[in-house]
């Protein structure tokens, strides 16, 4: 029995929505089935004492470039959103909440819908409106949803997910387990398909 | 005619000695050739007021994971070095001082004989017993090397390069420019290759 790949997203990383558009479909081909984790990247970088690469200017201007050169390389769909990065508190609360109340599968139809709004036309999901227009396009009640993002029991989920994920070694994102073994980023997507091709290396 | 590639390295980085394994011979695929330019990565992080990933405790365990495993994915041999990183001041300098006098073949000679010493046997190259090793095995006089490293038209000459690959946006290393376009890290070389053979994408 092949164990599931774990994949660590921030629903404002663009590298994170890039990784989420070719994470099925990799592991699909050899044979493994894909373990969701919606994380805080904000607290990832707090407890490693890091900061987002956008913070520098310098690195800034380059990764804007490379955003975009990443997700055309992938032939992904990617359009700068003008406000970036958001905070995707409310996003990653929800779905815990749909993991734990619909299962994995609701969780992960959010997480596409909420990456591919915010990164292919600008949806604003750290607020309302834009939370409302997610619920509604995954037919979800939007009170429900609003309603979980301010659930203490929800607010607590996403902490220990957090907190286990840091515990864990995650200190960016996308970061992906393959048999326990840690890969970070984007562009370690080639070493993750030798990886599940022939093990490890 | 195809412009050269160029390809910025720091003697002390691990995705350089990796990446200067392997661009070559990329290059020589796509019918280019490489311009090598020694810099100092300390200098271009301070100038983008960043830190070394090393320097952070929770990112330097899982890079040294990676600088062995990016290795073997290139088929490069690899052994991480118990001192590390050691500073690069000295085998840079001598870089440029044999590009100015003896042409690009003997600094690009250098460049290997440095890189793999150290990050194959520990061969301290920021200490003078190590670089008269590397000079002997470049067949170079020692006394004229120890002389180059103090010598204040070769101290200027790498600050003019670091200062201008800074003022071009490497922030980084490896750090390469393919037709003006920035490349960074070992990890894109999967985007230079796609880039060499069919041009922008």
């Amino acid at each position: 029995m092949k164990l599931p790949i774990d994949f660590h997203f921030d629903f404002s990383s663009p590298y994170s929505y890039i990784a989420s558009e070719w994470i099925e479909a990799l592991a699909a081909r050899h044979g493994r089935t894909v373990r969701w984790h919606a994380i805080l990247l904000g607290a990832t970088f707090q407890a490693a004492d890091l900061r987002s690469p956008v913070s520098y200017p310098i690195k800034r201007e380059y990764s804007l470039r490379d955003f975009k050169r990443s997700a055309r390389f992938e032939g992904v769909p990617f359009v700068q959103p003008d406000r970036f990065p958001v905070n995707s508190l409310l996003a990653a609360r929800v779905f815990w909440w749909l993991a734990d109340t619909q299962g994995a599968e609701a969780a992960v139809a959010w997480a596409r819908a909420g990456l591919r709004g915010y990164f292919t036309r600008g949806l604003m999901i750290d607020e309302p409106a834009g939370l409302r227009e997610l619920a509604a396009a995954c037919a979800l009640d939007p009170q429900a949803v609003e309603a979980a993002c301010a659930d203490p029991a929800v607010k607590a989920r996403l902490k220990a997910e957090n907190d286990q994920a840091i515990a864990a070694g995650v200190f960016g994102a996308p970061f992906f387990f393959v048999d326990g073994e840690p890969f970070w980023g984007n562009d370690r997507k080639v070493q993750i398909e030798r990886w599940l091709a022939q093990g490890p290396f």
